[in-house]
């Protein structure tokens, strides 16, 4: 019985989602970070995990935190709005290495950044109803006006491509516009489908609309903490990114490719379900 | 060990289904035969099927089957088309009573009703993936011009329940033009949240196309299948209808409700998980 070492500063980023949306964070790490190695495990054969029960989602965390510390991580970032709301402390706890959510970067960035503190949230049903960016945002900014609004066709228009399409463009102007109606200054895009929808949201809410990208503001959190913790890699030494799936699922390639923006090397599928 | 007792003509009809779905199928057969009984399961833990591997689909489906069995129904209706696709044959194998699908009915009906043999079918990524109507058309019709589209948007259009709606018109306007450019006369609405779109497809089919409801043609096929297995409940008793979910989804009364078209009464949510 060994106490458990320190980790390297060369040991890679464990990334963790429900399923391919996480890799929009991957790929903002990857780009902000790109001496890190990474490793990231989409529970796609459990996706996804927003309808479900939260004592179910804490199951399934614990399951994919345990995968990443096996695979020898230094910190891991739970990429799923899901899983940060429902399982974080829990992932925390577990852990014994930083642990980082999408919830409370994308929060603090709309606190931070918002002019007059009106600030809208859209995101899926299951985040919208955990109120967990309400939470932060009001944590950081006690004033703020929060306006909140699930928006579940975005992820299916997302997943069949239609990002720059009029139906999209219709599908937004109506989720949006009682946003719009009560004077948001600023709009956190609270899902990690949502980055690929940037520039159409963009023109639906106009110049006068800051857009806060969850991934966006965690990989710059995780550069921070990085630094803090006194982990960012400075060896020189890096692993290449690896890619983990529970189930192989239908048109892998295509969404990967379009989430991450560039192809999915070193692919394999696991199993992480302690039951099995 | 005894060998098991023929089943009673008063049990229930069992109908699984990977979520809620199914219970447009449950409504069919229950304005169709409202003499018998019903247990209906959802495995509301595990949707969708749809992404998840053919292995792991026949496992899931072997569980539902075994559950079914369990609450002593006289036949079980298949109401998810992955799993009629991807397992039929293995519940078939396992149950010992009479097993119908979704699959066979609607692709039967299609053949008989087309006038020229030129038909369209509508559903899920998976069930088109899986080219399911294809065959079974192509089996009672050899030559059969069949056209298949993939209408990923629409299951999550229903579940939003913009059923009469200008996005939904434009997105069913997009899916059914190549379709309606070949010429088809006939339309299988293969995917069990579809039949509530039926207004809104038939006036974007227009009046020369035959839209046949896959839902509506498996309570058709389960009335013939119980008369030739002599298994009609014509004792007057009858087990109110009963409602199983793996899972207590978010929303599930509001969704329920739409699709079956009343109040869910006697809901339980159960484990069938055998690896649990």
């Amino acid at each position: 019985m060994t106490q458990s070492a320190a980790p390297q500063t060369s040991a890679p980023i464990g990334v963790f989602d429900s399923g391919l949306g996480g890799l929009t964070v991957l790929r903002a790490i990857r780009e902000r970070l790109p001496a890190e190695g990474t490793v990231y495990l989409g529970d796609t054969a459990r996706v996804p995990y927003g309808p479900k029960a939260a004592e179910t989602i804490r199951r399934y965390a614990i399951e994919a935190t345990d995968f990443l510390l096996d695979s020898g991580v230094k910190a891991i970032v739970v990429a799923c709005n899901t899983a940060t709301a429902r399982a974080l402390p829990e992932v925390e706890a577990r852990a014994g290495v930083p642990v980082l959510g999408v919830v409370e970067p994308g929060g603090r960035a709309a606190a931070t950044a918002s002019r007059e503190g009106r600030i809208g949230v859209i995101g899926t049903r299951g985040t919208i109803s955990s109120r967990a960016y309400n939470a932060v945002i009001h944590s950081h900014r006690p004033d703020a006006v929060v306006l909140e609004q699930a928006c579940p066709l975005f992820v299916p228009l997302v997943e069949e491509g239609w990002t720059e399409d009029e139906v999209t463009r219709l599908t937004a102007e109506r989720y949006l516009a009682p946003l719009l109606e009560q004077g948001i200054d600023t709009l956190v895009l609270a899902c990690t489908h949502y980055p690929l929808l940037k520039p159409l949201l963009a023109r639906v809410v106009g110049d006068d609309v800051a857009l806060i990208d969850s991934a966006e503001s965690t990989a710059a959190s995780l550069e921070r903490l990085l630094l803090s913790e006194s982990l960012s890699n400075t060896s020189g030494l890096s692993t290449p990114a690896r890619y983990y799936v529970t189930d192989e699922a239908a048109r892998f390639d295509l969404l990967a490719r379009r989430l991450l923006g560039e192809e999915v090397d070193h692919l394999e599928v696991v199993s992480v379900d302690s039951t099995g």
